[in-house]
């Protein structure tokens, strides 16, 4: 008799294959599901893979639109960047593949969960944290998959005369979605140029936003014009893959307390990124800027921790979509050698104002106002410093 | 008889020339004073100019040492930038500058401090915030030199033959140190070249760093090495500028509440800023990290804003110091078109540690861990969305 | 000729009266406004008065519901508290005053609006900073009333036979409204008895709050139940000040950059502080709760710099409210001597699960997880003493 | 042959009576060690008792004045208060036991630690987390020591002979010592008086402070003058007490994520808080109280959460150890009923500055100053306005 039915992450890899055989093997049902989120992969290879090991169903899914629309921009709203450098392509996709994977348990009245993540912590707590509110009353989460998974990918080979590979594992492994490619050092970069190979005339494009997101990339020399979310991202990361935009090789701070080292391509996110951040300082005020700097590295955390569906981390969303509202108008940049330099910017809500950076000329305030403020100021600092004087 | 000493800060151009007779005129003895900052000027033209228009006394002073050692060398710590992007050339050369000012006030007996900001607030109110403590005690800080500058440059050209420019100012005004130029967007640039007519082979450096502080750069192909902080500067911009780094046009928050546009090169600063970056994260405390991000965004606005010499500003210097006790080790890196590409890092103090990193497969924590560790961390949100289920 | 007409926040005091006649002596019609937002005044002969010494017109307006509802509400929602101690009664009436005086000068079409506020200077900074948007584009705020007003009341007096006061004015006025009674250190308490002499038996309230604003206070024993908000707020300000709540006197930071004392009554807004942070306690999540914290101390500096109008805190509102949704329940409270004790909370939307909370015993989480999630968190602790260790 | 040697935070009581016992079964030596925090307790009874039940050694250790002086004297500094309301009493003592302990275990060469918190996991991960650096070299803190300490508890009093409670065991448990006593909704009050029956005239206390740390307390009236840290604080709690200061009734958030009922009495702690915050205010400069305030809250969750010994914690207090380097001065204070009221207070090192406070009679800065001021805070609002309205 059957212990009942799993939704396994399946990437038609090893380790996923493994636990496929082994949790079959201890009596469970198994619908594999693989999430096309723009990885380079052979879906009806998998697809095969995993209905000969013994699957009783196979969803492949093209979760890709959604990806764009629901996951990245929301990030690029938030300017979401862990500590200052890594652009999250990992983190993001996690909550996007996590949905579906609860959905299809739904649909198909399947208890259990389950995926390939071999002790990497932060994926699991990932998965097990970010159910959406929907799933949760028919008590599909139950975390019992890990330790069946982890026991899976390290028993299940030899027994099923699945190969087992010569070399001991890597402590990388390969993450590759629509926004990056993760690696390990001695991987061949494969979705950006080397910038000393990559063309020596940049091109020019104009970003155009609403909201904070993006809703059209123009070529401005040779007319290219994406606007749907899916085309406008895989079109940048065309772009900046040809002129080797995004490549960074970090240390970061894993959520488990390790540091980490990560060596990233995210040749679109990189573009948008910049283009964003020009938009916005341009378009914001300063002072709500401030605050919603603060929320962006909030929402960064949560998002590389793995609370995509937390309190926290939708409260965040919405605050910092909020302040988005006014993000609107167009960027102009070039990309070239693995630059992203921004040429220019205009929008109809801008706070820019060219009077008034010229207003010391002849302006709306006087200099007897730059005196007053400065003197007012300054009441604070040389009472501080009288109280330093008396005491020394 | 004179109504008193004036050191004014003179630049030997054009508004505080007006200024310097303006003063005299007014009945003042005027001290003209003149930093040397890295800035390319003639100084010994400046000085006879001076002394033409009737200074009393000309102080032409290389603060070069110690504007690298005791102003960039602490925003370095800080991983200092300006709504993300502006690396704040400007405001780290002004409590630089004003602190000589008051010094050479104090020892020449001038009862006023003068400058030739015409209106541009932010600027006297770093001349008048940044005065050290010292010299408050000898009353010598009066804000009346602001009247008496800001009339002097509108008015004075006229009345003394100075000929007065015939296109009406523009808004931007250029302003170099050792840090960076400032430009106005028709400029040329002045410390970088264009990535575009850049060399086709990068540079390789390795940045050596103890306590955050740069301390050693060498070039690793031709064994070029400099280990003052006046030398690894200059080198540093000089690597960057022949390979166009650190050239960026933004638009800016000013203080006083206006949006602004900058467009900067900042050549040594760009690849100290990375290469500080990478050794932070690869030897700081993740959590300890994450409090000193805050307190470098708090330390950027006061330096922004003109409250270097404020209370909170030495505050957050002191725990900023504190914090990179530890940041000791070596980048090396690659500087290329316009990219500064780190490539690895080493540290006696390094908090990474590659078998920790892979302990998954046989480590120091186990499965159990994970899964205990997730499934406590979810007691939460299962709550909230029991919580969110109860109430639909 | 008129040199056109201004709207005077009037008070009926001394200093306004002198205003109002030297303004109309420097050639303005004048409007006098006098906001009721609970101040003890004689409103029929203030009215008399203004007419007496020329008023074209005289505006006496009720604002104490809408000063609750859309002023002091918010504040509770944001459990406003500068420097941890002072609830802002003064600050919270401010953007209301200010709102409708604009408002008159919009329907009255006059050019100017002034008050009597003598170089305070955050006074005056909420005036012209707190106009509403609508208001800007009739340009009505033409800050020129400063002047005006600041000379009005030091040179008005004697001009126009109205009693100079014998005593050097002390630097402490008394303001008072429906929130609160700030005093100079020799008043006498207003609103709230003295704990020494005050009831010695408690009052038990109940409070009942949704999306954290209160909607019902009820007596426990005697059954007096209030439902609307200014009834609530008029009841809260009884019970509390029978029993002494609310009195403080402490040393506050000013905008302006000095310490200045403060001797406050706010006996209602005291209850409500406590039995919304109860409430919110018990209905948002712990993350949640420690981003709205967050906002809650910038929304109060804000309020208390008189930046109410602000994008910035215009935004920080929009996003505390939002964190309010599910602050829903009833808080049980007892007002003795001063003390406001909360004996109890219920709520439909509490996260409190008191079998969670005992599942130590036999609950959903085992001895294994909280095991693994200790060593889990050690992780990063270990590597840091290890360092230690090696570096010593 | 034995396992090893156990360095048991052993409490008298009867959970870990059964646990010392159940160890010894399990084929370790056991070390009881009682640490005497202030708590109400036979030492001698629990000396005696612990050598009936077979401990190897028993540690006694009276650790109150380091408990105040390194503990509760920083909590103190940093206004250190978890979600508003709780002042962190039992969190304080936990990192003081836990480091004797750890100290015990080395010099008696024991290889584990344990105590018997049943599953309370924040009290398991301060234990975990808070070894500090010396003891990790001698791998004494295997948290094996969990599971024996939880299965122990469960299983170990059946087994031999110790009574078992008849009524299942609450979720609440009683925890005392020199700061607080915390308690079940049903316990009677132990520390502090029914502020109904606490006597009807006020003490008048004067609390002076040196580095923002209690350096004497003098009873205004009747001359009582403490001036060691553990005398003061004995006397305060004596004082507290008397007038039933620091009584609450509260729902928390626990790390484990769950929401949890707290009642607590803090009295001498209450009235610290209250003259640390007054003395703090008086003489701290406002933008580095605000930079404080932040770093404090900070300090509180890691305190709650257990990570006293973290590096991030040890951070933070240096941070604001060096903040309070001009909080001294005194402060007077009346204690009645339950409330704590400030009275007065005065310091050499005060910012408060009383001629200031007035100059907007014949002040410093003049009335253009101020509308100065106003006019440039106005730029940026004014621009926002501006562009609000243009679209609309």
């Amino acid at each position: 008799m059957s212990k009942g039915t799993v939704v396994l992450a399946y990437s038609g890899g090893l380790d996923t294959s493994c636990i496929l055989v082994w949790l079959k093997e201890q009596g469970y049902d198994v619908i594999a599901y693989l999430a096309n989120i723009g990885q380079d992969e052979d879906f009806d290879a998998a697809r095969k893979k995993a209905e000969r090991l013994g699957a009783k169903k196979v969803f492949i899914e093209d979760l890709r639109a959604e990806f764009v629309e629901e996951f990245i921009w929301p990030s690029v709203q938030a300017s979401a960047i862990y500590e200052d450098r890594y652009l999250l392509g990992t983190s993001i996709a996690r909550p996007c593949i996590a949905r579906r994977q609860v959905q299809i348990a739904q649909k198909e009245c399947a208890q259990f969960v389950s995926h390939g993540a071999t002790g990497k912590v932060s994926v699991c707590a990932q998965c097990t944290c970010s159910l959406p509110e929907s799933t949760v009353h028919v008590q599909v989460s139950r975390p019992v998959h890990l330790e069946l998974a982890i026991l899976g990918s390290e028993m299940g080979m030899a027994k099923h005369g699945i190969p087992v590979p010569v070399t001991p594992k890597a402590p990388w492994s390969m993450d590759a979605n629509l926004m990056h490619i993760s690696h390990a050092p001695s991987d061949l970069y494969l979705m950006t140029k080397n910038p000393e190979q990559s063309p020596n005339t940049p091109d020019m494009l104009e970003m155009e936003f609403k909201s904070g997101k993006p809703i059209k990339v123009s070529h401005v020399t040779d007319g290219t014009t994406k606007d749907t979310p899916l085309e406008i991202f895989l079109y940048l990361n065309e772009v900046g893959g040809k002129h080797g935009v995004g490549r960074i090789d970090i240390v970061e701070n894993r959520f488990i307390g390790m540091k980490s080292r990560g060596i990233y391509e995210t040749p679109g996110g990189t573009i948008l990124h910049h283009a964003h951040l020009d938009i916005e300082a341009f378009t914001m005020d300063r002072e709500v800027r401030r605050i919603k700097q603060g929320l962006g590295i909030k929402f960064s955390e949560l998002l590389y921790n793995g609370f995509w569906y937390s309190p926290e981390c939708e409260y965040v969303r919405h605050c910092i979509a909020k302040s988005q509202e006014n993000v609107e108008g167009k960027v102009q940049l070039s990309v070239f050698k693995g630059n992203v330099n921004i040429l220019g910017r205009e929008s109809p809500k801008s706070l820019y104002n060219e009077e008034l950076v010229s207003m010391d000329v002849q302006g709306e305030y006087n200099p007897c106002d730059a005196s007053g403020f400065i003197r007012i100021n300054a009441v604070r600092l040389r009472e501080h410093h009288r109280l330093q004087g008396l005491n020394q």
